[in-house]
C-alpha cells in the first residue's frame, strides 16, 4: 500500500510517525484552552486532528452519543468493528488530498480543530480494564530459562503449547513520560539466608508489544473472532524488579515485583493501520492444539528498538532492535486461549506480548538479557556500563512499520526512573 | 459486647445473619416497582432498608451528592473510613430501639423504606476494581505442599517471610447464586506425554474470605494503616480447576485454572461490625520483616463451614468447618505488601484471604485437600462421594462471628456447577 497523501503536508514527510495511513488514537489537553480537559484526538503529521471538538461542532458523529469528550476511547471501541471502519474512512476522507474540503476549506475550522502536537500534553489513551502480561517470545523465554535452568531444560514443558500468562495489575499502567520510582520490596540477596526489605537492585525494563481488546467477550472465542476483537497495539514496557521477582515468584508467580509501573506509548496504533503489515507467526516445532490454530497472519512486521540514556549524558546507546514479527505466538492465540475457561474478557483489557528478544544478543529485549543476569556489563556510548537500569536512566521504546516512503509510527515509551523512595521508619 | 435491639423484631432473634449490629451493605432489586434498576440496601433483619429511597426522601444523606442510586458501594466507600462512621451510627440510631423516631413512627415511611428480602434479587454489592487472591494460610499450604512435593518441602521458602498473592481476574467475580459452568481448558491427563483441549475434570471450590479494599493508596502503606483502609469482608469461594492449573502454573502461576468464576456472598459486612471480633494472628515461626508486623490483632474470629449438595439429593452435607482466624497473614498484612512496590491500589480491589484451612482434616477448606487429591474420597451424607466438583452440585459457603446471643452473620456464597460447554467444531 502506497503512501496516502493529506493536504496535511507534515503528515507526507517520510520520517513521521503519523501519515494518513496511521491515524492513531490518543488522549490529550493543552494549557492555552478554556476546556483543557484531557479528551480524544488524532495524531496526523505534527498535528493533532481534535475529534472532541468536530464531534461537538456535528462535523463527524458514532451513533447517537457523544463518544469523544472523555479521556478515554472506551466508548468508542464499544462501538464496534463496523463503526471503527466507517470512521477510519470518514477520517481519512476529511484528510486526504482531493477528499471531503469541508475543514481543508475551512480556515476558521482548521485553527480550532488542529492543535500543533508540540503544545499538547499526551495522557492514557485508553481506560485500562485489566491487565495481562504473556511469556510469549521464543528467544525471551530460551534465555532467560538458560539462565536459571540450563540450557537443556529452557523451556518449560507447557511452553510449546500454552501462550504462557499472568494477571498483572491494571493501576499501575501508565503512559510514556511519567517517571518511574525505582520499589522498595523483599529480597534475598544472594549467599544470605533470610530476606531484607530494601530498595531493589536488579531493575529491568521489558520491550514488549500492548494488544487492546475492543470488544467484549462471553465464552470461548476462536483466534479468527479473537483478531477481529483487538483494536489497536501500543508499545509497552513492563518494568521488573529481578531481585523481588526471584524471591516472591514460586509457586504462584510475578507479583510485587511486576506492580511498579508499566509504560505504555500515548497513541492507540489500530489494526486497520497494521493491516498491510501481517505476518506469520514462525514455524511450529510441535503441532499447536486445534483451538490455537491460526487461519492467515497474525503478527505483524513491526522494527522495534530500545534506547538508555543516563542522566546527564549528551545523547542515548540504542541498546536492543527486534521485530514483533520475532513473537512465538500472536495476540489474537492469547486473547483465545484467555477465554478458554470462560473468563470474560472487556472493552480495554490490555495484553502484553511478553518480551521480544530476537535471536542474536544485539535484539535481545531486557538488560537481564543483554548483560546476561550481570554477568556481561553492556557498554554504552558513552563508555559507562549497565547490568540492570540505573536511578537517573530514561528508557525509551521505539517502534514502526515500515512502508514505501512511510512508516506507521508508534510515537515512543519513555520512563525515567527515579530513585527508591527512603525505607520508613516502621519498615525498618 | 451486648445485642443492639432494633424495633425490627426479627433483627432480635439469635439465629438472624443480620441484627442492628451487623447492617451489611448489599445491592438490591424487585420486580414489584417501577424502579427496577439495582441499588444500595442494608440488610436488617428479614428486611433490606432501601438507603436509595431514604437518601431521595432526605432523610440520609452522605456529602453533597447522592451516593446510593446505583448498583455498587464504591461511591459510599470513596467518601472514607469518617464518614463510614457517621453514616453507621446514622442507621443504627433510625433502627434501634428507642432510637430518631422517623421511619420507626410512620408507617407510610416505613412500608416503602424497608423491602421484605425474599421480594428481593441480590446483585453484586461492589464494582470490583481488581481482584487479588492470597495463599495465606498454612494448613492450606502446608496440604498442598505435602501432596506435590512431600512433606519436608510442604512450604516454598519464602511462605513464612511474604505473603504469596498472584493477581486473579476482576471481571470472573460474580455473586452468589450465579451459576459457574464448568470449563474447558488446557490439561495433560496423568501417564500422557501431550496436552488435550477438553473439560476440566478436577473442578474445585476453595473456601475464602475476600476482603474490600474502601480508599486508595498512594505509595507503600503501614499495616494499621492499611487496617484501615479496609471496608469489609465477604466470603469468597476462589473455583479452580486442579488439572488446568497443574499443566499451565509454570512458570508463571495459575492463569486460567482460576479465571472461571470466583463467587462471593452479596452482603459486604463492614470491619466496623466486626470489630468485637478481632483476634491475633497465630505465633511466627520465624520473625516477620518489620514492615509485616501487626500493632494488633488484626484476624477476626468467624466460623465457617462448606456445604455440597448433589442435583437431586434431599439435603446438603455440610463437608468442611473451620475459622477465618486460622489464616497465618491477616488482609491487612496483604494489604500492605501489596503496596510494597509503590502499586497503586484503588477502591473496591477485592483480596482473597487463600484458601482457610484448618488442622483437622474436617476442617480442610478445598476438596483437593478434603479427598487428598482424589485418593480418599469424600461420603457425603446420601452414602455419594466426591473427589471433586461434579455437574449438578451446589457448593454453599456460609461464616458468621458468634456474639454473646447474635451472630454476624455473611449470608451465603452459592454456586450450582453447570456441564462444560460443548468443545466448538473449530477446537477439534
Amino acid at each position: 500500500m502506497p503512501l496516502l497523501k493529506s493536504w496535511i503536508v507534515s503528515a507526507n514527510t517520510p520520517d513521521t510517525d503519523f501519515p494518513l495511513n496511521n491515524l492513531p488514537y490518543g488522549v490529550f489537553s493543552t494549557d492555552d484552552t478554556d476546556d483543557d480537559d484531557p479528551h480524544c484526538g488524532i495524531a496526523i503529521g505534527d498535528q493533532i486532528l481534535d475529534v472532541t471538538y468536530l464531534e461537538q461542532e456535528g462535523i463527524i458523529g458514532v451513533g447517537e452519543d457523544f463518544v469523544f469528550d472523555v479521556p478515554f476511547w472506551n466508548i468508542f471501541m464499544e462501538e464496534g468493528p463496523k463503526a471503527w471502519a466507517v470512521f477510519r474512512a470518514e477520517i481519512t476522507d476529511l484528510l486526504r488530498e482531493g477528499g471531503n474540503p469541508l475543514l481543508r476549506e475551512d480556515p476558521d475550522l482548521r485553527a480550532a480543530a488542529l492543535i500543533p502536537m508540540e503544545r499538547a500534553v499526551l495522557h492514557m489513551p485508553f481506560a485500562v480494564a485489566e491487565y495481562t502480561d504473556f511469556y510469549a517470545g521464543r528467544h525471551h523465554a530460551t534465555n532467560v530459562g538458560t539462565m536459571f535452568r540450563g540450557p537443556e531444560n529452557a523451556l518449560p514443558p507447557n511452553w510449546l503449547h500454552i501462550p504462557i500468562g499472568y494477571n498483572g495489575r491494571a493501576s499501575s499502567v501508565i503512559v510514556s513520560n511519567t517517571d518511574v520510582r525505582r520499589p522498595l520490596g523483599q529480597l534475598k540477596p544472594h549467599g544470605t539466608d533470610t530476606p531484607v526489605f530494601a530498595a531493589c537492585r536488579r531493575f529491568d525494563f521489558e520491550l514488549e508489544m500492548g494488544a487492546i481488546v475492543g470488544q467484549p467477550s462471553e465464552g470461548m472465542v476462536s483466534v479468527a473472532d479473537a483478531d477481529a476483537m483487538i483494536f489497536g497495539y501500543v508499545l509497552l514496557n513492563d518494568w521488573s524488579a529481578r531481585d523481588i521477582q526471584a524471591w516472591e515468584y514460586q509457586p504462584l508467580g510475578p507479583f510485587q515485583a511486576k506492580a511498579t509501573a508499566t509504560t505504555i506509548s500515548p497513541w492507540i496504533v489500530t489494526a486497520a493501520a497494521l493491516e498491510p503489515f501481517r505476518t506469520s507467526t514462525p514455524a511450529r516445532e510441535v503441532p499447536l492444539l486445534p483451538y490455537l490454530r491460526e487461519p492467515g497472519p497474525m503478527l505483524y512486521d513491526i522494527a522495534l528498538e530500545v534506547a538508555l540514556q543516563p542522566e546527564g549524558a549528551a545523547k542515548e546507546t540504542v541498546i536492543s532492535r527486534t521485530n514483533y514479527k520475532e513473537m512465538y505466538y500472536s495476540a489474537a492465540q492469547q486473547l483465545c486461549h484467555h477465554t478458554t475457561s470462560g473468563c470474560p474478557m472487556q472493552v480495554g483489557d490490555l495484553l502484553g506480548s511478553g518480551t521480544i528478544s530476537g535471536p542474536q544478543k544485539p535484539n535481545r529485549g531486557s538488560l537481564l538479557e543483554l548483560s546476561w543476569g550481570g554477568k556481561e556489563p553492556l557498554t554504552l556510548d558513552s563508555g559507562e556500563t549497565r547490568s540492570f537500569v540505573e536511578d537517573g536512566d530514561t528508557v525509551t521504546l521505539r517502534g514502526a512499520a515500515l512502508g514505501e516512503g512511510y512508516r506507521i509510527g508508534f510515537g515512543s515509551a519513555v520512563g525515567r526512573v527515579l530513585p527508591a523512595p527512603d525505607v520508613p521508619d516502621w519498615a525498618k
